[in-house]
């Protein structure tokens, strides 16, 4: 039987605000399972300033099997940090390492808590779990599921072959394959448009999703078009501005929230800045760039790249126009007639910095200052595809398009790896380089036990209100898409986890029909229209509803806090958990049996307990004097909805 | 049998340059035990700007039992951050997480090399080993074993007596205990001068220190003088600007540096600065301290001391006089007559931070590049008692008084607990609130295990160069003496740690004599000259001088790599090596006997492996085919001074 642990997360279980101010006092709760100690002292370790402080918890009740334990604490630094400390009674609790040197007379064992666990050692300042006195975002954010659409490739509308062909465009039918060689990779066009977008919105509303994420509208010289030629219009092969407006407003007419994608970190080689200061170094936008000769004829492109050249930062002029104000680009899309609902940011992690220059954290907060004066009810997601959390502390970004801490593990454990090799810009076969970008010889073969390990390592760092934030994705437009190498089976398992961890879901169109793409050009299909009927397509879309469904349904899964019951080396147990529910999720990848202690969820079953709310595969859950027993057949995901957790009143700050 | 482990370090056995700048090219070098894998692929990882950037390395030859692989990079950032990946062979190595799930088609293992050890999966970035194109330390930093005085408590000149006693002081006799209780704990005067520590130089030259570190001269109001009334002026008390500049003067002529103690966080209420300010708010020193009224009658201390205001570093007068540019209070003691050789900067981790403000950066950074201007042969450590890695990435700090990285771990591991009750300020006894200001109920009993643990986790996000900079300390005038609660048998051990482990080794003047003292007040014990031959001191100088001689004798205990072999519960082992030396050192509190692989020094006994260079305790050490049997008595130290690495020839960069 797993044991069970101290918890405290970010959750509004555990956090008297998710919105403090500086000078604002929180009051922290801390649940222990009875009989787990005893604890001669629970302490709430802060570290204002860099200086430790710390605060006496009392025990305020128990109930259901858990003491529950109490502090207030002022927040002083925009990104406030703290940790729990637990004093054992000397002699009480003797670890192994404890034991070992005989003899010892020593203190009581001590227990560090923070967003990586239990540590019988101290611990890092950057893991504390963290209070963040800065502007939050929307709470719709947290709420939101998103929806990913490519617009060259989600619909033609029916004035679609209305709008002139460019030169540079190679057409497609509809149904033909995507070309992964230059130059169709970047100029085959098949001549999606918004209108088409606007004429599907029923698919968006009756999949359940709550927001649309466009990659660029912006006029350019390919089909992903970011390389755009101006930030002022909406390319005309989309149906222009109109349409935009079109689209925002009936999405908005049903309750979608719409946002954008911004490229900060380069512009197109063809964009008018670009255009207007390329050998012209006294041209207004001439600093925008990063130019290499007096001439300014050569310039840093990203990653090398000619046709995307990097943004200088350092130019006042730039900002101006870009990012800072009322009349400045990112303002310019959320206010009428466009209404943005906020943005995506392109290559979020590598704007502003260019060798010894770092200016990443200027630009993104002056980015979302103007947003918060424009309409502070907007959000702002960074690009960040690694280790995001340097730039997650709340000052900017409200969450990021990351991979590390869900998409690359769900990966690791759920697609069954097998070959990988694909076709590369140049025609020929990659038939290594490639896990999303990573060299390492193909899917990594991970446990879910490593899955766990990488969600918790990956996020340790990254305070709760963030985390909530970010994207939690099978797959993107970048990347190669889940189903190519994950059996059917096993799509509703992955899809759960990104339904039911912390973070907002992403729906990558295509994905609920089950499409595959073999990497990030391939990925990029038409829309199969008129195939939702299919017996190929039918229960994959049918998941997808009844999960997002879910997810919609219990905010719980958006706001509720996150405790681990059982990781094992091919299965997970977990509860998202408030006040209002306990949802407990089980993932499987073969068969489980496990008993957990009578307390580990802190709710009685109920009469939910005989019939998980979601099912796929086979699942019993029963509950006995000993404990709860959970068994599952192979690739099972199996959710049940419980009462909310039981736990003393809550104390009000000061009381 | 340990298994031995692919390596890599910073050390020059590993890495080209310690000191590259921006656009140098950089060759890596990874160890990895003959027969491990077999590899497929083994790369570099770096993140120029946020962004991955892959290597492959190439195997360059095989030396003693080690193959060693070879990368060149190019550096970009300042911090240039950057890991290995080993990508096995399909089907090789299986792990128990990969075994598990039968029947998975799977890519070859990876794992993931970084300063926190082998990962098989992701990294943080925060963990990289990192080059640093910043301005470096003095290469004789890293070779520096620092001697720490307290001047109230080191020595009376023949003048002492001499100077006038002010009115704040409390006269104490030389041999009087220490007054821990207020107002004793500042008032109480021994009258220490630096005139006594000149005269007693040949004590630091006869232990074989080489730097001397003195905590506050300035005039101030306190023994301590923490409280500085003026940062242009030496003390009086002390014997004045000439004193110190004989103190200075003979000491360099004995190859010893000296370094200051500099407050950047607060002034004393009394010092000039705060009195042209306190009620007058037009003062030009008005805004060089955080008043909280109009009147300027109310200001925020540290930690809410009011006779420690604390300084506002948004005042760019408060800048230009003490910290920038020749004629600032930093520069001035650097220079002709005085010639320090750099700074301790005291509070460094609060310095500038102040609830929503955080000019913690920009503060350090001024420090130090007038430091650069006035002389760059100079160094800057600061306090940062706990983890200090957020400032520690190269750009000011050389290295810092920090305490989780060594001190506390060898309290924990090697005193014996007990009652660690003291008296406190106001005369009562704390029972239970301290260890290191951690009010974890006393000291924790740490294992070996753990010792290790938090040597690796509050180093691995710190460059190994600025690593080599972090001070070693068992104890220091803020704490209690480590020798109050460990025998005098765990003196040797806990002292070859500090002066076998990367970092720089520190005496708190007193230690060497065997002073215990129960807290940061109780170990300001006045030194009892005149002891040195008796029977309860002899033995401890005598392993003072040993264990510093070897240091200084063997520099690759200040440069070299470090490599772990063996990590128990009661026992360390773990080799300092380069081309010059291998150094095996092996700390064990309970009897150890292990045997290594054969190849795990890569270099052969010779005739030292016989006999250790410094031995306490009992220990053999016996090399055959089979492998390398260590066998020791408990409580011992025992170090062998072994040949140089043998490794393949260096390829040069761009070769």
């Amino acid at each position: 039987m797993d044991a069970l642990l101290p918890h405290h997360d970010g959750s509004a279980l555990h956090v008297s605000t998710q919105t403090p101010a500086i000078g604002d006092t929180v009051t922290l709760r801390l649940r222990v399972p009875v009989g787990y100690g005893p604890l001669k002292a629970v302490r709430v370790r802060e570290n204002p300033d860099h200086e430790p402080r710390w605060t006496d918890a009392r025990l305020t009740g128990t109930a259901a099997g858990w003491d529950w334990w109490q502090a207030d604490i002022v927040v002083e630094n925009p990104r406030h940090g703290y940790r729990w400390l637990l004093v054992h009674e000397a002699g009480a609790g003797a670890s192994e390492a404890e034991a070992a040197p005989a003899g010892r007379g020593h203190a009581g064992r001590t227990e560090w808590l923070n967003q990586s666990g239990l540590h019988s050692i101290e611990t890092l300042d950057s893991e504390d779990f963290a209070l963040l006195a800065t502007p939050a975002a929307p709470e719709w954010l947290a709420e939101t599921v998103m929806y990913q659409v490519f617009p060259d490739r989600f619909a033609r509308s029916s004035a679609a072959n209305a709008h002139a062909k460019p030169e540079w465009a190679i057409a497609a039918r509809w149904d033909e394959p995507v070309d992964p060689v230059l130059p169709g990779r970047s100029k085959q066009f098949y001549g999606g448009d918004l209108d088409g977008i606007t004429e599907h919105l029923d698919h968006l509303t009756s999949l359940g999703v709550t927001m649309l994420y466009l990659t660029p509208i912006f006029p350019a010289r390919s089909n992903h078009r970011y390389d755009a030629s101006s930030f002022v219009d909406v390319d005309e092969l989309l149906g222009g501005r109109e349409a935009l407006i079109r689209l925002v407003g009936e999405a908005h007419a049903r309750g979608l929230k719409v946002i954008g994608d911004l490229t900060t970190n380069h512009s197109g080689s063809a964009h008018e800045w670009f255009q207007a200061a390329l050998g012209k170094p006294d041209a207004p936008e001439g600093d925008f760039y990063y130019f290499t000769n007096v001439e300014h004829t050569e310039y840093v492109g990203w990653l090398g790249t000619p046709s995307l050249p990097k943004f200088n930062w350092n130019s006042t002029e730039l900002r101006r126009r870009f990012i800072e104000g009322d009349d400045s680009v990112v303002a310019h899309w959320l206010k009428e007639p466009y209404n943005f609902d906020g943005w995506r940011v392109d290559v979020a992690n590598m704007t502003g910095r260019m060798g010894a220059e770092d200016l990443n954290e200027e630009v993104r907060q002056i980015i979302r200052r103007t947003m918060e004066d424009v309409n502070p009810d907007t959000v702002l997601l960074a690009e960040s595809t690694n280790d995001a959390a340097s730039d997650l502390q709340g000052d900017a970004w409200h969450g990021a398009m990351t991979y590390p801490s869900f998409t690359r593990p769900v990966w690791g454990w759920l697609t069954e790896p097998g070959d990988t090799s694909h076709v590369t810009a140049d025609g020929s076969i990659d038939r290594e380089a490639w896990f999303f970008g990573q060299p390492i010889g193909g899917i990594p073969n991970y446990s879910a036990r490593d899955f766990a390990e990488m969600t918790v390592r990956f996020t340790a760092s990254i305070p709760w209100r963030i985390r909530l934030g970010n994207m939690n994705a099978l797959d993107t437009h970048d990347t190669a898409r889940f189903r190519t190498h994950a059996p059917a089976e096993n799509v509703p398992l992955a899809l759960a986890l990104s339904v039911t961890l912390p973070g907002v879901p992403v729906v990558f169109a295509g994905d609920e029909f089950g499409l595959s793409g073999d990497d990030g050009e391939m990925s990029r299909t038409p829309i199969p229209w008129g195939t939702e009927s299919d017996a190929a397509v039918a229960p994959t879309l049918d998941v997808y509803r009844q999960l997002i469904a879910l997810r919609r349904d219990l905010p719980t899964l958006s706001h509720g806090g996150l405790r681990w019951l059982h990781v094992a080396d091919d299965s997970l147990v977990f509860v998202r958990e408030d006040a209002v529910a306990t949802v407990l999720v089980v993932v499987a990848r073969s068969p489980l049996t496990v008993t957990l202690p009578a307390n580990a969820l802190g709710v009685e079953l109920g009469a939910d307990g005989a019939s998980p709310a979601f099912l796929s595969g086979e699942a019993t859950l029963a509950s006995a004097a000993a404990g709860l027993t959970l068994s599952t057949a192979a690739r099972t995901c199996a959710i049940w909805t419980l009462p909310g957790v039981e736990h003393p009143g809550i104390e009000l700050p000061g009381a």
